[in-house]
């Protein structure tokens, strides 16, 4: 059984067994979750969970928890607003932040929550524009016609649409979203209990992490209200019990062919790993250099090892031999089954072939891209805000469908809202970045390379950095905004050294992503959507696609798992994490908890373990019950989870999610934050034991 | 020819075509030489240079140059010692170094020099020893009956004897070498010439760095006099030129079995990588701390750079699917011929499966071996020399032939010279090193790992490192000298906090090795033997075998190759090093260079190419005419070199050279340094241009 689902997800078309699967919600199997569990979702219940649902258009996963607009994610995944609006004085970081009146709520700078209105499908439409076109026509016909489709749909800054990609381009799906720029802050706690055992315990089960944050979304100033919203369950979850988390997988690769999969085995994952372990040593002690410069790269750092630590296991998931032998068979049988019908092998039998000639050409791009367009060479917020600036000079005077894809008409509000941020940006930290960087780009391509020579000239990575940076003035946001209304005429003539260096590379790196997109990824493109294709051919259209940071819908329950011989139970309770205190970081808990230890019900269930099927992305998801409530907040996968890229072993992946009675209990006792609690479970009075939290 | 050519390196056991082959000096294969360049070296000849040539035991190569004990080397081989010779104040790393007067020569704090005198084939004794013998009983025989071997003929501390493991067991050498334990310094460059071009240039080829560097060995506080040692060429290395070069490669693994490969290539190198890469971003971020900090770790910077160049090329040489398919193809091919008779089945056909079924065993310990012995979880020397006092109190009470392999007789007095090494410590380096390894310690074997929990109980890797550090009195050599000589009663009563450090982990770290050791190496060793053995019965013995830091000979001749469609000439000259000159680190040149520039002859040749199959661990070894005389020193390869590891690609593998006329040129025009000329050119006057450096 238990092989056979292996196998499904290798296939990534034979309908999912077991819990397997994130299924989007036009296809999500219902049928399958009634003869598992004996439930069964209906529209209605779809509806509802789905306009319950938030994302974090950065990267994370939310969900609505009041009509007045209250919002539960991650710690994890707000913590960049909340670094954002700490100064050294005022470390919310590292004492938590609660707005006891709803005045006291902040704006966070560069925050945007996504709710999914609808879904249409789109295939129709993008295969009619692009039949019988193929490499630069085929993906600039895509590109094109995709802009065209958000743009009828985005008729306002408030409505969010976006043509999604699935099944490797089996299917194209254009979501629509309501869209919020205004999220303030509501509640966070300190970062040593919001994650609690840092890196060393991240990816880990059992657990003792209360990675909560609470924002809100406004609207003309106001909080907006929902008409959808998930309530809180009475007692959270339970072993055995069903779950299900809606949220926003950002990226799986169980589809992709042996071609890719060997590429990214072999070339991405190891040398992706070594930069940014060595990213990682340099922000490490980085951090030495003082309590400030330790506050402003605290998010950068947990993002590298976050990052580090995921790579790590999925590199491990792929080079396991057994694993990757099963994906060959697969496709193996796939392409025979192809293979065996001449219509079909007609039709799809070149497409592996072709998909592997273009990943052997991306190995001879690849440093180029990467580090001359794709940030690696570049690594500085400056710069990407000057580069934007210089593009967005370029492109917007052009056809909407002809621009650079994140410059289209619908992409502009998010565009914006990114490139106007009043976050503060600082030098310190930018130099080290774009030094390092400049560092590896000189070191990847050579120090002969010509684009090397034309961008460093005589000087070293240090002193460029230390001149674009220090010299520049993009730090202040009335200045990119007269740079962005200025137009061409602003950009040309700017004597800003970040813009300088920007217009600089802009001519080589414009030409190294025309090359990709014209010469590889189109091929890459059309060939994914005939595998696809030919797999909805051979095993049928009951499958999930793989994950696109767009609204999936995956079904589980609350479930131990056998480790190294030992059973591991599912749930952890609250005098675990004291049990786990130090007094040294990472396994230092904050005083407000230590204070709070008498108080606090020692039994309280504090993290759970689930057989849903998630990754990355989904931090912040709700893990509801059948009755749509809040049992838990998904913030992690156990370390086996990590090889969930590539397929889906339910005998040890686990999801992982702060218990809602955690939730509660700490913001009761620990917190006082009672004007929290009084929104998610409306009408039952806290009695509050502890003071209000600062 | 070239197809022939890597299918006989990937053998490991035919006839090595071309330029081909580190060879020992017992089993050179001069008719080869001369079928191909016309010159037969004989017997007398192979002794000359043997004698000549000269080894540092920490890791590099060197030559004698003249009757009064002059060795010449890389200047990154002396590195280490420049570096433990400089204070804040006088900084011989960055200003260089020169004895103007023989008095002046300063002793090197931990050098050791070898001169091979003697090589003794010992395989039948101990073949007899081990005859009939597996697992731990084999091992320990072995390492008995080599502990019986090397201390029956270091008859002084002024011998060296080292069993030498050839041929993964195939054959043992046993090789007796003059020791000299007096080295001192005599002349060394400006580290900005030595290393022009820093990492970015390293691997790389056409090169400019002048990487040399003289020290004098002496014998009871006089100059050492030579009876045998290289004369100077009298232009040195001309294009298309037979070239010989003697020296002690470190390492190769051509004749792993793929079951070893695959380990290499899916666990040993990818982890190894992103361990030091984190390690390079640390220590490049840790020289920010200041000018001093920057002094102390630059060795321990290049080191790790170096390595991690080294070894993303030997990685991305082993993910070469052609190449690895050629590895496969051979292995499989032995196969069939010894299981094709069954008589060498029986004796041979089981050991590639033997080794195959060690190797996944080792994926289980790996972590813990590494960690907790090996000393990645505890990089600081102060633990070194805590550990190595712990246990020389436990091993040399001990017979000779039952203690741990480096408490032998034979191997006291190199242990006892590092011990007891007066080279400086730096507290704050150290510390940073042991917080680092710590850290991994926790990540790589968990926070709740038993051995973890009892080496940091309640403590952070900062705070451990820091006390320990901090707290030991090892910086000081007499008290090493004490607790050395006070044996187990010292160590024991102990309360330094490093002693008692090594104290907590000693027990484990010794159960893993013990385990490793009894379990896994043995098999590997008695089976790798038997595939040597096969090796001979099918292929015969006119092969070379891996490199094992044991003196080889190789040959070969000046010569370019193509590079992405481009020639590349084989002797650069020293315009191009000005030509390299950005004025920005590392490629700065030192003012004595741009002083000297108009004085310099711009055609003198800087550095070369040549087709000598070398390794890591050839560094600073002799490039020689076939009339025995210096025409180079080489100091590095090219990138295409690293797959050398394992196989040899003749088109475009190259060794780098300093050509000798650019060590005459630089020691006369930009340094003055007469003293050093005279010696290496006896009767020959030097017009001196420049003033003396300082």
């Amino acid at each position: 059984m238990r092989q056979l689902a292996v196998v499904a997800a290798l296939l990534g078309a034979l309908p999912a067994l077991a819990d397997e699967g994130m299924w989007t919600y036009n296809n999500f199997p219902a049928a399958a979750v009634k003869a598992q569990y004996g439930f069964e979702p209906t529209a209605q219940w779809l509806d509802k969970v789905r306009l319950s649902s938030a994302r974090i258009a950065g990267g994370c996963s939310a969900s609505f928890v009041s009509a007045n607009g209250l919002v539960m994610t991650n710690h994890h995944c707000t913590r960049g607003c909340i670094e954002q609006l700490s100064t050294a004085d005022k470390d919310y970081i590292a004492n938590g932040f609660y707005a006891k009146a709803p005045t006291d709520e902040l704006k966070c700078p560069a925050m945007e929550i996504n709710q999914l209105a609808e879904i249409t499908d789109v295939t129709d439409r993008l295969n009619t524009a692009t039949q019988g076109r193929t490499g630069k026509e085929y993906s600039d016909t895509l590109k094109a016609e995709m802009a065209k489709i958000e743009k009828e749909c985005a008729t306002s800054d408030q409505v969010r649409c976006d043509v999604v990609t699935l099944y490797q381009g089996g299917k194209y799906n254009l979501y629509k979203y309501r869209r919020f720029q205004d999220v303030r802050l509501v509640f966070a706690p300190e970062h040593a209990i919001a994650f609690f055992g840092g890196d060393p315990d991240n990816f880990e089960f059992p657990r003792y992490d209360l990675d909560v944050s609470f924002v809100r979304v406004y609207q003309d100033g106001k909080p907006a209200p929902q008409d959808n919203f998930f309530k809180w369950s009475k007692a959270g979850a339970k072993e055995g019990e069903l779950t299900f988390v809606s949220g926003h997988p950002g990226r799986t690769s169980r589809g992709l062919t042996i071609a890719e999969l060997e590429y990214q085995r072999d070339v991405v994952l190891p040398k992706t790993l070594m930069l940014m372990s060595e990213q990682r040593g340099l922000i490490t002690e980085f951090q030495k250099r003082g309590p400030e410069q330790k506050r402003i790269s605290n998010n950068l750092l947990f993002g590298v090892e976050n990052a580090v630590k995921a790579q790590k296991g999925r590199h491990e998931a792929l080079l396991d031999k057994a694993f990757f032998a099963q994906k060959v068979a697969a496709e193996q049988e796939l392409r025979q089954k192809v293979n065996a019908s001449p219509e079909l092998k007609k039709k799809y039998g070149a497409a592996w072939d072709e998909i592997a000639k273009a990943q052997e050409q991306l190995k001879h791009i690849r440093k180029e891209l990467n580090f001359m367009e794709k940030g690696q060479g570049f690594s500085s917020q400056l710069y990407n805000i000057a580069m934007t600036l210089v593009r967005a000079a370029d492109e917007l005077p052009k056809e909407n469908g002809v621009r650079l894809r994140e410059f289209t008409d619908a992409a502009l509000p998010g565009l914006k809202a990114q490139l106007l941020s009043p976050a503060p940006i600082y030098p310190e930290l930018e130099i080290a970045r774009l030094e390092f960087s400049l560092t590896k780009l000189r070191e990847e391509l050579g120090a002969d390379h010509p684009f090397v020579k034309k961008v460093l000239g005589k000087e070293s990575p240090l002193t460029l950095a230390t001149r674009v940076v220090n010299g520049s003035q993009l730090r202040d946001v009335a200045f990119r905004q007269q740079l962005f209304d200025g137009g061409k005429k602003a950009i040309s003539g700017s004597k800003d050294p970040m813009i300088e260096l920007a217009r600089l590379v802009d001519p080589d790196a414009r030409a190294i992503r025309k090359n990709h997109e014209d010469n590889i990824d189109s091929v890459i493109r059309k060939n994914s959507e005939l595998v696809a294709k030919a797999k909805f051919e051979v095993y049928g259209t009951n499958v999930y696609p793989d994950a696109t940071f767009s609204l999936r819908l995956s079904y589980g329950s609350v479930k131990g798992y056998v480790e190294d011989g030992k059973k591991v139970t599912p749930i952890t309770v609250m005098s675990g994490t004291f049990d786990r205190h130090t007094g040294e970081a990472p396994f230092a808990l904050p005083k407000s908890w230590l204070d709070a230890k008498s108080k606090l019900k020692a039994s309280t269930p504090m993290n759970f373990a689930s057989t849903n099927d998630i990754i990355g992305g989904n931090s912040g998801s709700p893990a509801i019950n059948k009755d749509a409530e809040i049992v838990g907040l998904i913030f992690d996968g156990n370390i086996q989870s990590l090889g969930g890229e590539y397929g889906f072993n339910e005998s040890v992946n686990r999801a992982v999610s702060v218990h809602s009675e955690a939730i509660i209990e700490s913001l009761k006792t620990v917190y006082g934050a009672t004007r929290v609690i009084d929104e998610l479970r409306p009408g039952k009075p806290v009695p509050v034991k502890a003071p209000p939290a600062g």
